[in-house]
């Protein structure tokens, strides 16, 4: 619409230093000392809403971190979306390999180089400027509620007793999110199925002390070298993942829409060398796109223990440590899953070391129906303004709250994603392509447009 | 003889006093944040060397940390004692574990904790005030020299060259060394032989730069998986090192010779409660004693990659770390060793990661010969303070020096250390009993009385 895209024309500069001054706050919900930072930037987003016009608007306090509130209704006889996103951020370290400062937003080549300018800021603030869009040039079609939480990088643990307690207030028609990727700007595509997540940390306890390697060391189980070989044997020789009943009930997709999925464009050589490596890796038997977007998988996030400073020291550690997680997909369960894997964890360990298994969060796997009003709707908006219809494609990462959403509101959700995998997600110099942001703000009033013409 | 006895019932506390003194210096060899409190140890030993009688007392300047000088040349004629130690300790973290600060030393249950009190600043200290003993006495009965470096748990890798420029001024007839532990004051022992140590640093390659699990979880290999993997392939089913031609040229013991060894007293269950683990663990066919004395082993000092803070982060690390090392036996050649782990540690990664094997240090084994004059004075100094003979035993730990000392100087080495294995070497709370501390300084004038009368 030509008001639409005057309008947004006008106020496009403004549009991003906005953002850049969201980027600006450390909202790190994983680390305790930036709680004032999330708090100040839940402040900043009620702000924000208020000013692009919504109503009602409230930062609501949680045992955690806040969550923030806002809606505008136009007529309760019209469909409403309700849509999410968070504003806290994944922890920025490892720092040094920064090229600028996480949380100094730097715009480089066209993209905006800073800790959440994809994952989630910029995309979540892609539909605050879209409403304010829809607002300023009064042509909202529908009622729109905004749901913008803390804690999506730490399990979102009080997002589920918060949409119990407000089911009235929330009540909507469709979740609209956009915290995923798309192929690229010109293959353009919607992630219609998430992979569930179940987030483990292990402790590997030897001795009871730090010992002297060269008195103790060949006598006394080291937990490293345990731990080492305990990860070892999570994945067989084929990468299968060894834990017993991890893939009971999966869901194996039929030879055709193996063979639909695979048609995505996906060249190997081009994603080696973006990557650096001399070869991919992975379960026998699948391709990479079938092994990020359908198989579960289980990956080191972090490993720890004994003498890691500067220089050597002779050490046989007490403990050692790892933190482990798992992607899961339709048919899996992630409370059965940590369960399997504590269970099979306690197993393998020698009776040499002692084990402790903690959960840390999880969510479980989701599959968007695409023969639903609101898939539609984003499919034509995406035609509206890309020329062109999206790509369904499984995507790899993991939205725990989509499958939360359907349990507790009963409401389905469409993944409306404009970034790149490119974009170092949870990576150093995460960045968010300026032209993705602003075909973001572009096309979401036409997802507001045909939902609310399709329902009709 | 009543005459030291008597002098050093008088001086007892202050010899104490001294040595803490000594243990608030924080001379952490391995961390150039404290290259200014080496060298004010070297500085303090120095003036404790000319206070105790010492002539050509210097600090002399390395490339490393320095290396303290000093001698009581009394009649050329006479023999000559070179006493080594080292006055660098082992970075005291995780710093969380001590009960009292690591150089704040304090004195509980007759123990003195804190870092360095066993290793070796109490060990070489005993050494001073003997000698102070003899002089202050006037019953010196042999030259002595002192070499007291700063890089022994660094790897002294300036120590050779040092012995290279100074064979003149280090021309001696034994080297004496108080840096390994007895059995028990009540069964007092003396090691005849250290393993030797090659220490590795490895570095495990993936993807060019940390990745968002999700999204490439399960298509590209992780490199905390891939290094848990090539570490446990390091030790087979039965615990045996699978490095090809490790264990080539170890000299195995005849039956004799294990029998003997095994005759010292030790007791498994006693060693599995102080460790607090519920099985010993190592090589197939080799007991506790051998498995630490005269069997090679390889450790993992330290592991790291990925997120190790606190929360979680779906991370899948672009590099995974190792510091391991290897206890050698007589037969087996640090470098050789270094280069056979570097050769299998490469040709085991798998194509999808790059490595990167860089050596720290090392030092060859060593077997003390039982029949000579210095093992002789040693064994009878402790018989003359302990009522009775020590036991001969193996050692596990490395002292890589003894070695370079017989390859360099021409000279064998004798360990007469007075430290026990409780004493938390390179761990949290390290402590040096005052017991073990004041019969050192009674034994060690016995060693140069019978020293310099035995090579009459």
């Amino acid at each position: 619409m030509q008001v639409w895209k005057e309008y947004q024309a006008q106020h496009k500069d403004r549009f991003l230093q906005e953002l850049l001054d969201l980027l600006r706050i450390p909202s790190v919900s994983a680390d305790s000392r930036h709680n004032d930072d999330t708090k100040r930037c839940a402040e900043a987003v009620k702000e924000q809403l208020i000013k692009a016009g919504a109503d009602n608007v409230e930062v609501c306090p949680t045992p955690g971190h806040p969550i923030v509130y806002g809606e505008k209704i136009i007529d309760p006889a019209l469909p409403t979306v309700l849509v999410y996103g968070h504003y806290d951020v994944q922890p920025p370290d490892p720092l040094d390999l920064w090229h600028s400062g996480p949380f100094e937003p730097v715009i480089k080549d066209g993209k905006i180089y800073a800790r959440g300018s994809a994952d989630d800021k910029g995309q979540f603030y892609m539909h605050v400027k879209a409403f304010e869009t829809l607002m300023a040039t009064n042509t909202l079609p529908c009622n729109i509620k905004f749901m913008i939480e803390g804690e999506e990088e730490v399990g979102s643990s009080n997002l589920g007793p918060f949409l119990e307690q407000n089911k009235e207030r929330l009540k909507a028609d469709v979740v609209l999110i956009s915290d995923t990727s798309m192929i690229s700007l010109e293959t353009p595509s919607i992630d219609t199925g998430l992979r569930g997540l179940a987030y483990m940390e292990v402790e590997v306890t030897g001795p009871n002390r730090d010992l002297h390697s060269g008195v103790y060391g060949g006598a006394v189980a080291n937990p490293a070298t345990i731990l080492a070989k305990m990860i070892a044997s999570l994945h067989d020789e084929n990468n299968h993942i060894t834990i017993p009943g991890f893939y009971d009930g999966v869901v194996e997709l039929s030879a055709a829409e193996r063979e639909a999925l695979n048609k995505a464009p996906f060249d190997v050589e081009e994603y080696k060398k973006d990557l650096g490596v001399n070869d991919v890796w992975g379960e026998k038997g699948y391709t990479t796109i079938e092994r990020t977007g359908i198989r579960p998988t289980l990956e080191v996030n972090g490993i720890w223990g004994g003498y890691t400073g500067e220089g050597a020291k002779t050490v046989l550690p007490s403990k050692a440590f790892a933190k482990i997680s798992m992607r899961l997909v339709p048919g899996q369960d992630w409370i059965n899953i940590s369960e399997l894997f504590k269970k099979h964890f306690e197993a393998i360990a020698p009776k040499s070391v002692q084990v402790k298994v903690t959960a840390h969060h999880g969510g479980s796997p989701y599959v968007t129906p695409t023969d639903s009003i609101a898939f539609k709707a984003a499919s034509q908006a995406i035609e509206s303004t890309f020329g062109q219809a999206p790509i369904p494609v499984r995507g790899g990462g993991s939205i725990p709250i989509v499958a939360l959403f359907e349990k507790t509101l009963g409401l389905k959700t469409v993944l409306l994603g404009f970034g790149l995998d490119s974009d170092n997600l949870h990576s150093p110099n995460e960045k968010y392509d300026l032209a993705n942001f602003y075909k973001g703000i572009e096309t979401i009033p036409y997802f507001h447009k045909h939902f609310a013409e399709l329902s009709k």
